[in-house]
C-alpha cells in the first residue's frame, strides 16, 4: 500500500536521503507531493536561476515577472500552502515531517518556496493571523496572503536594543483615541519598496511601565502604505540587497493605526510570540540541508572536472578532496536526522514540547551548514567566491540563519540554563551510588579509611548563591 | 499496549533520551529488558568501580572476584547473552534498535557490559563462530563462550604491516600434513595473560601468491594455549594496561592446529570477515554515547559544586560553561541520532546495506565523544586528568575507538570513493538544468550570447584519468 | 637616537602592537614615516569610508573624485611608492619589515593603500616592470604608475583550467609577423570599465608543445583598449562588485600587441613569475591584519554598548565574550609575529629563501583571519552582516584572499612535498638512535632478545615507489 | 665573530629551526651552548629512554640509576643549572631568549631537564629560594637543591577549593609558640615516596580573616619527613604515575614546622607568588614545543615507512597527510615564534611586562601542542596509542600542561578583562572618527540627515553596571 515499501522508489532522489523510520512514516499522498514538489523544483526552480536573476537586476524592487508566471502554475499545480497545519481548512495535512521533507527540496533553490507561498515570513505570518486574530482581521489580511494577493512581514528586531532579548523591544505604542500611535526604528523586516508588501505585523512596547515584563508589550498589524512609516534604505545582508523582497531600516514617526488592528489585545504580545517561531525554524533548517545538497553536488561536479586538472589530476583524485567529500556526506546527513526528528518530535508532542529539538537544530544546522558551503567554495578555488555558482549565495543565507531570530549564543544559553537544572537531580542519583560504593566496601572489607581521604566527586548540596 | 504510551515512562531515564520514533518502536518486552539493564548498571556496576579498580590492582590479569560474581548473577537473571541476533535460539530477540538501547547503558561503566557477556570482541566473535562454523567446531568453542566459561580474542594487526587495509595481512599460514603451521607476529587482542582467555580466531595469509587478493587469507581457531604462541608483553593504550583483559604482542613460532581448525576452509577470510564488524561498531559507539552521558553528568555535578567557586562563582555561573553544557548536550543527542538510525536502518535492511549507517556513526561518534570528553575533563580543572573522576578512562576509550578497525581516515576514504561514483549521474542531471536553462532564454528572450561567454559548471564528461 | 628608545612611543598605537625585537630595528626615519602613515589612516581614510561609499555609488566605475583628492595629497606629503625596494631611486628605503609595519595600518581601511600607490596589483606590477623590462617599456608604462596617472591589472587565471597550477595556463599566443596575437579568456585582473585602467600584464602559453613546461610560456603588455579585448562582465566576490576597480571576464579575440610588448623575451613567463609574487603576499597579510584590529575594535565597542543588553548584561560581561575577546587577541598577536617574522626574514635572507615563511603567513593569516572576523560580526547578532559596520566586507576580504594566487591547499601541498624530503636524513638520525640504544642495553646488561620482539619505530629504507 | 654569521651553522639543527632575528640574538658562548644541550640530549637522553623506562618500571619510586649516572655526567661537562639567571655567581648568564633554545632541545625528551638539573618544579622552586629566603634558609635548602643533592615540590593545589584562584587556598597555618601548625589536604607536588623529596615549599592561610585577601596567606618550607605529612596515594595523570617523581595526594595532620621556616613572613605568600611562574611557564611551552618536534618527526618517518602501505601507496603519498604535515609544521613552527618572542619580551622589559606574553604561551601552546601530537598518534592508526612511539606519553603531558598552573579559561579571562579596559579609549578614538566624518560629510556636501538615521557604532559612553 504505502509507497515506501516500493523499493525503486527508496532508491530515487529524493527519497533515498531518508533514513527507513522516515520513509515508513510518510503517507502515499505525502510520498506523492514530495514527487510532486522535487520535480517542480528540478524543472522550473533549479534551472530557471539565471532567468530569474536577470529579471530582477532589470527591475530592482518589482517582484518578477517568472516569479508571478511560476505562482500562478504551481497554483494550478497544488503546489500552494502546502506548509498549512491541520486546521486550516486548506491544509493538504502534512504532518510537519512530511513537509520538512519538501522544505529541504524547496531550499535547493532560494526562491522555490516562494513560488509555492511556502516562504518565510509569510508562512509564519500567515500561521499566526490564523491562530490570534479576529473574523475581521482575517477575512483583511489572512485571506489574501493566502490567496498570495500580497506579501506581509514581521517587524521585532531595532538598531538600538538588543532584541534577541525581546522584553528590550522599545519602539512605542501608545493609545490615542480610536488609534495607536507608534513611534520608534526598526530593523528587518521586507522591503516596503517592493509594492506588493502590504502589511508589517510589529511587536512594540505599549506598557513600559508594568512590572509584569511580559505584559508590557503588543502586536499591531501595520499597512504598509501608513502615512509616517518610511524605509530608510535596504538593509545588506553581507552585501547582497536580497531584492526584490530584501529588508529594510525602517522609521516609524506617528503612525497612527486604527484600533482594531491590534492583534489578540494590548500586552499580549508574547502570548503571541511565543508559538510563532517553532515551525518556522524546522523550515530554515531544511531548506539549509537541502542548500547543502545543493552545494554539496556542485563539490561532487568539480571532483572530476576535466577541465580543472592540477598537476595532472583530477581534484576529486586528491584523497584530501575524498576525505572532505566523506565529510560533508556524514555531515549533511547528521544534520537532516537532527531535523527530521526535531519535525517528528514536534509531530508527537506538539510545538511547546519540542523547543528543545527546535533550538538543537537552528544551533547546530546554520553552523555546520556554513561551514559545509564554506569547503565547497574553496574547492572551486578562484571561481568559489564569484558568481559562477549559487555557493556565495547559499553560505550567505546559512550564514545569515545564524544569527537570525537572535545570535546562537542566546539559543545555547537558553539549553544550557534548562540544563543546569537538572543538577540537582543528578546530585542525588550520584549520592545514591556513593552510598551503594560504601556498603560494598563493608562487604569486600575493603579498608574504609579510603573513603575519608579521597576526593569525592559527589559534591554536596549547592546553596542558592 | 506499547509501553512508550506510558508518559510517566518517557520522562524517565534512560527512555527521556529516545526520541519519539524510537520510543514507538520498542516493544514492551524490549522496554522491560532495557529498565532490568539500566537498574542493573546503577545499582551493580557504577557504584562498584572502585571495588573492582581495586581487586584488579591486587590480581593485575586475573579475572576480578566481583566480575565472577555479577556475571553469576546477572546470568541469574537473564541479563545474559542480550546482544545475539534472532538466528539463535537463546537470542531475547531484541532489534538492533532496541538493544542499541541497552548498550548506551553498558557503556556507562568500562565493564557492565562484561557482566552480561556482551562486551567486544566476544559478541563479534560469538556471532562469528555461530554463522560459519561446523556443528563440531560450535560444541568445542562457541557453547562455552555463550556460557561464559572462558573468553576469546580476534587477532587480526599486524606490527609490520597496514592492516588497516586486510589484504596487507601476512601473518604466514601453511599447511603441513594435517595441520596448519603459523608463523608471525600479531598486535592486540585480549592477553593470554589472563587464564580464562583461550582462544584466537586468526586471520592469516596462507596463500600469498593467489591472483585473486580476496582469497589469499584464511582464518583459523587457535587454543591460546598453543606450542609456540607467546605473549612478549602488554600492548597499553595511553599508558593503559587495561588488565586483566588488555591487548598483547604475540609472536606465532610454528604454531600448530589441526586442519579441522579451519572456519569455513582456506582462502576464505574475507567471506567471513565481511559480516562481522558490523553490529559491533553500533554496540562500540552506542557505549560510547553512554560514556558520555556519565562524562556529562560529571561535568554537570562540577558545574555546582559549592567547593569549586573560582572569583566567586560556581563554574556554571560562567555563561562559557553554559554554552559548553549546551553544546554537549546537543552534540550527544545528535550523535544518538545516528547511530539509533544506524541501528534501526541495519533492521529494516540488513548489515550490508547499512554499510554507510555504520561508518557514518564509526567516524562521527568517537571524535566528537572524545572532544565532549575532553572538554568535561577541562571543567574539572587540575583534578580533571587524575583518578578523582573515570573521565581520563573514559576519555581515552573514546581515543580507542578512532583506530579500533583502522584508524577514521580509512573509512573516510571508503566513504569518499563511494561518493566520487555518483558523479556521473549528478553530471548528468545539471545538463539537464543546462537544457532546461538554454530553452528559458530564448522563452524570455534574454541574450543568448551570454551563455557563450558565461563559465558553465555542468563539466564536460570526465574521461578515465 | 633611536625613537624605537623613547618609551613613550611604545605605548602608543601603533608601536604598541610591535614585539620589542621590531621595535629595535626600526629605523627613526621608519619610525616616522610609520607615524605619518598612522595619522594619514586615522583622520584622512577611516573617517572617510562612508563618503568613498557614496561617491562609488554614485558613479559606480569610476573612482572617485575623494580617492584623486587624497592621493593628491598623500602624495604631496611624501607618503607615496613608498612600498618601493631599495633599487628604485624613489624608494624611501624601508625594509620589508618596516613597510609590513605601513602595511598593517593601511589594512585597517579597504582602499587606504591605495591613496599611497601602494595597493595591489601596482606594487607587484611596478616591481615586475623595474625587473624585468626594457628602459622604453619602463619609460611608456612604468613611470606613469609610478606617477599614479593610470592602473595595471595581473591577468593570469582562466576559467577553463585549474590555473593555480600555473602550467595549466592556455591563453594562446601566437606570433603573426611583427605582432602577437593573443586568444583566450581570463578571469579576475581589474575592470576595464575603469577609464583608468591602461594596462594588463598578460600570461599566456606561446608553446605549448615545448618538452620543457617551464618554457611554454610567455608575459605581455597589453593595452586596455586593444581591439578584441573585451570585458564580459563584473566578476563578483561574494556578492560584492568591488567597484571602482573590481574584477573581470575578460575575452581575448584575437588581441594584437606589438612584439616589443614581449617581456623579458618568448617562454621566459616563468622566470618573472617567481619574483613576482612574494613581498604582495606579505603585504596582503599584514594588511589582513590591520583589518583583524579594525574587526577587533568593533568588537570591543560592542562589549559595552549600554544599548546592547541582552538580560540587563553589557555583552561583555559575558564571560563567553571575554573568552572570545582573548582567543582573538591572541591570534591576532601571533599571526602578527607570523607576518613580520616573513618580512624580516626576507630582509635577512631574501626572497627567494623566504619562500617558506611566505607560505605560512599566507596559509595561516586568511584562514584564522577570516574565522576572528566571523566572532566579531557574531558579537553583533542581527546587525554583524549588515552594512552597519564594515565588518562583512572585511570578511569578504578575508575570504578572498584565501583562494587569491591559489587556493591554501595548494600552498599546504608545497609545504607538505618539501618536508616530506626530510624523510631520509630524519630516519637517520633515528637509526643513529637505535644504535646508540642497542649499545646502551649491553651496557646496562638489558635482556637484548627485547630488541627483536619490539617494533621499531625506525623504518627501513624507503624504496622508491 | 658571532656564530650564527656562519651560515653553515644556520643550516643545522636546532639552528634551522630559529629564525634569523633570534639567530642574530645569540651570543657565541648561548651558540657553543646550544650545540652541547643538543648534543647531549641526542646522543645521551634520546637513545636511552628505553633504559630509564626499564629501570623505572624496576624500582617504581626510586631515581634511576641511570639518571644519577647522566647527572653526575652533565655537571661535569658544566651542562648544570644552566637556567639560573644572571644575579645567580652560578649563571651562565643565558637571556630567556637563548635558554628557550635550549629549553626546546631539553624537551625532546620528558626527563632529559633533569639530567641538568633544569626541570620543574626545581628551577622555580630555586628562583623562589634565591629571591625570598634568608641567608641561612639558603644555607640549608637552596645550596643542596642547586647542587643537585636533593628536590623539592611547590604545594598549592587543593582537593576541595577552585584553587586556580590563589585566594582561595585554605590549608591552615596556625602559629603555635616558636612553631607554625599545619592542616589540610594538597594535591599535585612531587611524591614523598620518592626518597630524594625532602622539602616542599606550601602555601597555606595564616590569617583567613584578614580583610585583605592578598595578605592572608603564608608560604613555609615544610621538610619532607615531616610528622603528620603523610602522601596517601599517587595522583595520576591521564593514567601515568610519572614515577619516580610523580604527583601525590596530601594530608597535613597537624604538623609542625619551625617559625624559621617562613619564606619572607607571615601573610606575604602573594608577593613570592607573583614572581614564581613566568620564566616557568616559558619553559614548559618551549619544551613542549621540542615534543612537538620530536612528535612531527616521528610522524614524518610512518610517512614513508615501507612496512605501512595501505593501498599500495606509503601514506605520505596521500595527499591529505601532505597536507597534515604541512599544517603541524606551520603551527610548531608559528608556536616557536610565539614562545620565543614572549622569551625576548621579557629580556627586554622584565617578567611583569611579559605578564601578557607569557599568558600567550601558556594559552596557545598546549592545545595547540595537543592537537597536533593527536594528529601525529592517528597517522601511526593501531599503533599510535600504544607504547611503540612515545607520542601518547608526549601528549599525555601536552594535555597536563593545560590544567597545570590554571585551566586555559582562567587565563583568558585574565587576558578578556585587560582587554575591556581598553574599551573607553577606543571608543574615543571612534568618536574621534565620526566627528571628522561628519565634517567631512558637509565638505563633500552629504545630506546630512544619513546621519540621523543611520545606526551610528560608536556607542554612548557605558555607565558603570
Amino acid at each position: 500500500m504505502a509507497s515506501y515499501n516500493n523499493a525503486q522508489l527508496a532508491d530515487q532522489i529524493p527519497f533515498n536521503r531518508y533514513p527507513p523510520w522516515v520513509l515508513s512514516k510518510l503517507r502515499p499522498q505525502a510520498v506523492d507531493l514530495i514527487q510532486r514538489v522535487y520535480r517542480w523544483v528540478e524543472t522550473e526552480c533549479i534551472p530557471a536561476e539565471q532567468i530569474m536573476k536577470a529579471q530582477v537586476a532589470e527591475n530592482r524592487w518589482k517582484t518578477a515577472p517568472l516569479m508571478h508566471e511560476l505562482r500562478k502554475k504551481a497554483k494550478a499545480q497544488g503546489l500552494w500552502n502546502i506548509f498549512l497545519p491541520n486546521h486550516f481548512k486548506e491544509s493538504p495535512g502534512l504532518t510537519n515531517l512530511e513537509y520538512a521533507c519538501c522544505a529541504e527540496i524547496m531550499g535547493q533553490t532560494y526562491w522555490a518556496a516562494q513560488t509555492m507561498n511556502c516562504h518565510a515570513p509569510e508562512t509564519g505570518n500567515m500561521e499566526l493571523l490564523a491562530k490570534y486574530c479576529t473574523d475581521a482581521q482575517k477575512e483583511k489580511w489572512l485571506r489574501p496572503l493566502m490567496n498570495g494577493d500580497f506579501s506581509s512581514a514581521y517587524s521585532m528586531t531595532e538598531p538600538d536594543k538588543a532584541t534577541s532579548d525581546a522584553t528590550n523591544v522599545s519602539c512605542r505604542i501608545t493609545r490615542d483615541g480610536d488609534d495607536y500611535v507608534i513611534n520608534g526604528r526598526k530593523l528587518y523586516g521586507n522591503a516596503l519598496w517592493n509594492e506588493e508588501m502590504k502589511l508589517y505585523i510589529l511587536m512594540g512596547c505599549s506598557d513600559p511601565g508594568n512590572p509584569d515584563v511580559w505584559k508590557r508589550h503588543t502586536m499591531l498589524l501595520v499597512p504598509s502604505n501608513s502615512k509616517g512609516l518610511t524605509m530608510r534604505r535596504n538593509l545588506t545582508i553581507m552585501g547582497y540587497d536580497h531584492a526584490p523582497e530584501g529588508h529594510g531600516e525602517y522609521t516609524y514617526n506617528n503612525v497612527r493605526v486604527p484600533k482594531e488592528n491590534v492583534i489578540l489585545g494590548e500586552g499580549r504580545a508574547f502570548e503571541i510570540a511565543q508559538g510563532r517561531l517553532g515551525p518556522g525554524r524546522i523550515h530554515h533548517c531544511m531548506r539549509l540541508i537541502g542548500q547543502c545538497e545543493r552545494a554539496y553536488e556542485l563539490a561532487l561536479l568539480r571532483c572530476k572536472d576535466p577541465r580543472k586538472q592540477p598537476r595532472g589530476k583530477y581534484i576529486g583524485q586528491f584523497d584530501s578532496n575524498i576525505e572532505r567529500l566523506a565529510t560533508m556526506r556524514l555531515e549533511i546527513d547528521a544534520l537532516r536526522l537532527v531535523v527530521l526528528n526535531a519535525a517528528d518530535t514536534m509531530d508527537a508532542k506538539g510545538n511547546k514540547a519540542g523547543r528543545y529539538v527546535i533550538a538543537q537544530s537552528k544551533i547546530l544546522v546554520p553552523e555546520t551548514a556554513a561551514k559545509i558551503v564554506d569547503t565547497c567554495m574553496q574547492m572551486y578555488a578562484g571561481q568559489g567566491l564569484t558568481q559562477h555558482t549559487p555557493l556565495p549565495e547559499i553560505w550567505t543565507y546559512a550564514r545569515f540563519v545564524r544569527v537570525a531570530d537572535g545570535p546562537d549564543a542566546a539559543h545555547r544559553h537558553q539549553v544550557g540554563r534548562d540544563q543546569l537544572k537538572l543538577h540537582e537531580a543528578t546530585r542525588k542519583r550520584h549520592e545514591a551510588y556513593a552510598d551503594k560504593a560504601r556498603e560494598l566496601r563493608k562487604i569486600w572489607d575493603l579498608e574504609t579509611s579510603d573513603g575519608e581521604l579521597d576526593w569525592e566527586y559527589v559534591p554536596p548540596v549547592a546553596p542558592k548563591l
